[in-house]
């Protein structure tokens, strides 16, 4: 069975996936980055995002390894994919990777305003969905080669797959830091009425790992 | 500088400190008992709160035992006395912790109903307080003996100590755990606009563990 993953999502001890205000400059808004110092330095960030050979291993790469293990597409919110709102009108815009972006596979980007898909280098090809979660999602798993889709992000998107109760497992990290404001991940979630619960945890100096399931 | 203080206040990853529905059975509402895996093993919980001798050293017991070094009173609310709402119509309450509670100092319980004050074995005295927050601030560091003050919690009391600026270090640990409803400790607060950061962190395998300062 293909299932639906969320994997590496990270949020701070008070409860937020991103800081507030994005833009150009603060992809992950305000202080968002501090999130992914357990990730960053990991060999599996280094290879599959920066080309690099480098990296640290241990508990922290090996969840951002699994985060990679069997993904077939991603699905990912609008604003994961750009800092822009509303319409496309600078559609130059290619994401925040480059020509080649770290999926290698469909991506399904959800948003309200049509675009044309955008084939990229080394595989990655977006695709725009309209229609909304269950289409992206039936897009995606369609599109994965049986293999698994893992959905990127952020908060909103992955409420409303969570409230669906479509999500099959979910890795979440806690980094120990605080944000103050931002996008709360389980603020009007009851992850437990929902039928999930905690299969695994484990802490490393530079964040506690959950695995969640059904 | 007398400092008001919290202490090893546990929550969960959803962000809760205590499960939905409080009572005589569950004094921690629904899994909430949970929270305390990282502390009741330890030396000084089992020191100070059950009178025994064993108990784990490490970490965590060095997290738990500067909760309790230099404090000269608490502050609890009402939930944290008792499962009773309302008037103190059952006088014969006297706590969830028998006739020596692991307090030895004054406690004031902040309540919208008066009661008289109760004196117990080994020093604890609860003070029912019913004149707000500050009122039981000024009266826990004048009983102090020029030491600190701890707030016990829960959550609602140290939200309304949080958002006057009251509080000049927080011990938070956060355990591995899925609550999914009670009182998320930091909804409603931005914490960063608050003057607080993070000053240290530190895992275990059994918790995570911050200190949050002004």
């Amino acid at each position: 069975m293909q299932k639906l993953r969320v994997e590496s999502f990270t949020i701070s001890v008070d409860g937020f996936g991103a800081g507030p205000q994005q833009s150009l400059e603060n992809p992950l808004g305000i202080g968002g980055t501090n999130l992914h110092k357990w990730f960053v330095p990991t060999k599996t960030f280094e290879n599959n995002v920066m080309g690099k050979e480098e990296g640290t291993t241990g508990i922290d790469n090996d969840f951002a390894k699994r985060g990679f293990n069997n993904i077939g597409a991603w699905i990912l919110g609008r604003n994961m994919f750009s800092p822009m709102r509303g319409n496309w009108s600078d559609e130059n815009w290619k994401g925040w990777w480059g020509d080649n972006p770290p999926y290698h596979v469909p991506v399904f980007v959800l948003t309200n305003y049509p675009r044309k898909s955008l084939e990229m280098d080394g595989g990655t090809i977006f695709h725009f969905v309209t229609d909304g979660i269950h289409s992206a999602l039936k897009k995606a798993f369609e599109s994965a080669n049986g293999k698994d889709v893992r959905i990127g992000g952020g908060v909103n998107i992955i409420q409303q797959y969570l409230k669906e109760k479509l999500i099959d497992e979910m890795h979440i990290a806690i980094s120990p830091i605080l944000l103050g404001a931002g996008e709360n991940l389980f603020s009007g979630i009851n992850i437990i009425d929902l039928g999930y619960y905690c299969a695994e945890n484990i802490s490393t100096e530079n964040a506690t790992h959950l695995i969640i399931r059904k």
